[in-house]
Parts: C-alpha cells; sequence; structure tokens
C-alpha cells in the first residue's frame, strides 16, 4: 500500500446492488487502507450504518455528505444537471477540495456528463474516455475507450490513442508506448467501416512520449502484450471485450496469478480524478475501484497526464506555427 | 469420434502460414479420425509432400485437386470471381459431390463470397454468419456473427438471431433457446446506437424452436451461459470477443478443462458445410476445423437447421397469412 492520506468521495447509491455493496465494499477498501479516508455521498441513513459497525478509532476515517437522489440508469444523462445526484455531489466534493477523488459504480453516462461539468475537459477532448489497464503476459495493457462514449468515429479513436499513450506512459513508465488499433487481423484493410477509416488516421497521428503506431492489433494481444502496450477501440467494444475476458477468467476458475480483468477503469479526459466501476461491481470490486481512486491521487496520476499532454501539444504547436506560444 | 466415412476439402493456402500449418493440421486430423477423407486444394507439389509422410497404408485417404491462386486476404472479394482460386475449387469439389465440406484459414471474406457463388444462400438470408460454440460454466454457449458480416444493422441481428436459435437446437439440442443480444448492460436502453435500435426489433422477432429473446447480455455471459443460448451481435464486436476470450485462456495457463475458445467457426446461411479458422490458425486449430466439418457432415447439421427454418417460414407465413401453401 502507498502511504499518504487520501479521500476518496464515493457514490453510496450507484450501481445495480447499491447501497449494500458499495457499503461492504467501502468497509474492505478501510480495512485494507490504513492511511485511506472516505466521504460517503448518499442517503444519511446508509452511511450511518456504515459508520456504526467501525471500530470507534475508525469512526473519524469517514465523513458523510447526505443526499438523496441518484442518477437514473437509463435515463437522459443530461437531465441530472437538474437534480443534485450522488454522482454530481461526489464531484462537487473534489471540486470544492472536500475529496481527492471520486468512485462510482453508477451509470457511466451519468458520471461522465457530472465530470465534465465539475471538472472540466482537458483541452482538445470532446468525450472523456474509461481506461483500463489489463495484467497480461508481457506486463499490462493499457485498453481504452471501455464505456465513456459508445459511438466510434476515426478522430475519437486517434484522440484515444493520444490520451492512452500519455496514460501508460505516466502509470506504468513505458517509454515509447506501442500503440494498437483493435481490429479482426493484422493487415491493413482488416476490419468493419470505422477500423479501416481510423487506421490511417492514427498512422499519421502525433503522440506524446515518443509513443508509436504499430497497427491494427487483435482481441488476444490485449491480455498478450507482446504488439501492443496501449489498444485504442470505441468504448462499445472495449467493455464488451473487457468483461468478456472477466467470463474467461471465471471459466477457467480464476483470475490468473499476474491479475485479473481489471474491476475499476479510470476516466481520462477531465481535470480530476474519478474511478467508475461496473454496474453489476460486487463489494471486492468496489474496493478495488477506491483503491485505484486513491492511487491515482496518491501518484498524481492525473494532473501528470494532463502536463504530459499539454507540453507535447505546446511542443506540436512550436513544430507547426510560427506564433511565439507563452 | 463418431463413424462414418467424411471427405473434407482443404484449402491449402489459406491462412498467415499456409500450406505448412495447414499440412500438419490436415496430418493431425487424420491421425486423429481414421473414417475422414481429405480433398487437398492447392499446389500439386505441396499435396504430394504431404502425402510422401503418411503410411503408405493411408495414402489412398487423401486426394488431390492442384490449383495454384489464392483469394487476397485485403482485396476486394468480388475479384475472386475471376480467378480460380483454392476456396473457389474447394467449394466447387463439393458441389460436385467431390468432398463432403470445406476447410479453410483464408480470407473470411473470400471464403463467404465463394460459399454464397458456390452452395447459394438461404431464404431470407442477406449476408451469411459465422457461428461458434463458446463452451460455458452452464453448458455451452451458440454467439454469432464472428467476422461473417461486419457492418451491422437491426434486420442483420435479427436475422442471426433467427439463425442462431436454429443452430442452438439442431447442435446442441436446446429447446426453446434462450436468445440475448450482446451489449454492455442488461438495462434496456444500454448500449451504442445499433443496439438500441435492434434490442425493440428482437423483442418482436419470432423466432424458431420455440426460442425466446431474454434482452441485453453481457461480455462475460458468453463463457457464462446462464443469461443465454445464443448470443447475437456484429461480426466485428463477435471475433474481437472470441479472440479476447482465447488471449486470456492463454494468459490463465491453457483452456479450462471444459473446453477453451473454439478455433473455428462454422458459416450458417448457405445451402453447403463451411467451416472457417482464422488466418492466425496454427496446426492444432486446423485439425480442430476439419473435425468441426467432418462433425457438421457426419450430424446433417446443416441441411437439419435449413429444414427447420424452412419449416419455420412455412408457419409463420401460414400463421400471417391467409392464402393457402402447398
Amino acid at each position: 500500500m502507498e502511504p499518504g492520506t487520501v479521500r476518496i468521495a464515493v457514490d453510496l447509491l450507484g450501481g445495480d446492488d447499491a447501497p449494500a455493496v458499495v457499503v461492504d465494499g467501502a468497509l474492505r477498501a478501510l480495512r485494507a487502507d490504513p492511511d485511506l479516508r472516505l466521504l460517503l455521498v448518499g442517503p444519511a441513513e446508509v452511511a450511518d450504518g456504515l459508520i456504526a459497525v467501525l471500530r470507534p478509532a475508525d469512526r473519524d476515517r469517514v465523513a458523510v455528505r447526505p443526499v438523496r437522489d441518484v442518477a437514473a440508469m437509463n435515463g437522459d444523462p443530461a437531465a441530472i444537471v437538474r437534480t443534485d445526484t450522488t454522482i454530481q455531489a461526489a464531484v462537487a466534493a473534489v471540486v470544492s477540495g472536500a475529496a481527492d477523488a471520486v468512485l462510482s459504480a453508477g451509470a457511466t453516462g451519468a458520471t461522465v456528463t457530472a465530470a465534465v461539468l465539475g471538472f472540466g475537459r482537458w483541452p482538445g477532448v470532446r468525450r472523456p474516455a474509461l481506461v483500463a489497464t489489463v495484467p497480461a503476459l508481457d506486463g499490462s495493457v493499457v485498453l481504452l475507450d471501455v464505456g465513456g462514449s459508445l459511438e466510434a468515429r476515426p478522430a475519437t479513436l486517434a484522440r484515444h490513442a493520444v490520451l492512452g499513450a500519455a496514460y501508460a506512459a505516466v502509470t506504468h513508465g513505458v517509454s515509447q508506448p506501442r500503440v494498437g488499433l483493435l481490429s479482426i487481423g493484422t493487415e491493413p484493410g482488416k476490419g468493419d467501416r470505422i477500423r479501416r477509416a481510423a487506421d490511417p488516421v492514427l498512422a499519421e497521428q502525433a503522440m506524446p512520449a515518443g509513443a508509436g503506431y504499430v497497427g491494427l492489433v487483435e482481441g488476444y494481444d490485449v491480455s498478450n502484450g507482446r504488439r501492443a502496450d496501449v489498444v485504442v477501440t470505441d468504448g462499445f467494444t472495449g467493455n464488451v471485450l473487457l468483461k468478456g475476458i472477466e467470463g474467461a477468467y471465471a471459466m477457467a476458475g480464476g483470475p490468473p496469478e499476474r491479475g485479473g480483468a481489471p474491476r475499476a477503469a479510470a476516466l481520462l479526459g477531465v481535470a480530476g480524478a474519478v474511478v467508475v466501476c461496473h454496474g453489476a461491481a460486487r463489494p471486492d470490486d468496489v474496493a478495488s475501484g477506491i483503491a485505484l481512486a486513491a492511487h491515482l491521487h496518491r501518484r498524481r496520476t492525473i494532473p501528470a497526464v494532463s502536463a504530459l499532454l499539454a507540453e507535447f501539444t505546446a511542443a506540436a504547436g512550436r513544430a507547426t506555427d510560427t506564433e511565439v506560444t507563452a
């Protein structure tokens, strides 16, 4: 466990089996990490129930922000702007300095919208991406998007490549990350219409951290790691693939020693640390999501990725622009 | 091993590492199944090399159809109509009665085109689908499409549902198969634009064998089997998912006892038995594809699925039509 006090705002009402699963996961996270503090965002009676089962000495590690409304799983994500939902309140707590990062197993669309409105987007990011780190035979693979934006366009995939390269360099210390585009074969021309259009766009895309495009990769490359350090796809395909890997490990009798499918993903593209678990998350998944949120804050991952991207954009600007930038 | 002589036309030039991998796979298949006969379709010297390593007693189990051209992996699939390729010749051998089924690890597009032109499509099928049987915690799951048609439309997904239900009933003896649509959550409204449009279309779709639509399913349901017997998706997503499961098993140290990711898929929608291995197939994959082709012929799977669909279409016609049909 990394040292350093960290405060995570936890959305008590996010997830299919909330609040019970979230409460259970929060308790596990508190036991596992003595420097962890939680800000419980949700109904006061749920938070009080959690605090009641803590040892008295641990009770000052938990604070409460009472909120009653949950963002709808299926409604128009923009509709949540009008009400004070748990995810909005969790984001607001980070904005105001009361917490360091957000964890939610609620509707991804609502979480992304709340994060965009609360934290603001990074320059050049239209729609943030969810990024997951998949343990692989060779090291690990950064996979994005796994559900942040569902409709793929070549420009979005090219933006994911830039974000993923920066994330791999910052979080995994990969120098010159190899970036691949997920498709159904490795020869140029393989794939659906979007992949065929995106392949040449990615080949021309300048990337940070000395990253290079290696072309098309396939589903097994995500658990293999031999061909690419970063695998780029749309949020629909990435989400299906990640859950497919999870299902395969369940069928195989459990996750491999080197680590199973990631149970939580980080949001990339907003000026704040947000971690998303899927709606069917179990208590261990929630605990693992809280641990990832704590890790992102302790390692200052989000500001570091943002700074790397700003430096890269400025350098690209100097290379193509005669204007002097401050 | 099921009894009964069966003759498989093998495309010697299909696959990234053809012909070596195909030759090796064909030898393994011959050793494993004493009633298997092969028609080797490709360069005579390659076929002769294979025959030379057989025991003399086995040499009459192998025939040769000399062809030099391979269908391009990336070119326009329609272009192959103009040349006599190995996959076209393999299909032609089945049409003429010289073989019972086709195996190829070559370009899927070229194989589908050759099969459509050689065998003809089933009524109502615009584009055939590749169907894979995935071993699951509960039984097995029929997944389609895994690469036959890459661009998804709601009508195509509805057609896959019908084909998959018939295949599950015929090959796995599933009565009243449960059919799910692959998405990124189970609540209605989850998914990208295509899935949101297809969900109500599938809910209204009449299906054979008493099949019923169970709604949206997720990536892990394919290795789980608890929610659906048939999982419907577009060929791009299905191919990525299948290879993702394969990669996870490699990461887990090998396939589970109950069976790993399928190494071959059957083509559904044409009036002939065709099995496709992916381009990166290894010798065991080719042998497993040949065994699947033999199984399809011995069990008369393709005619049985076709008959079930014809009966279903006729019954649906009687139910909605006042005309008397012969």
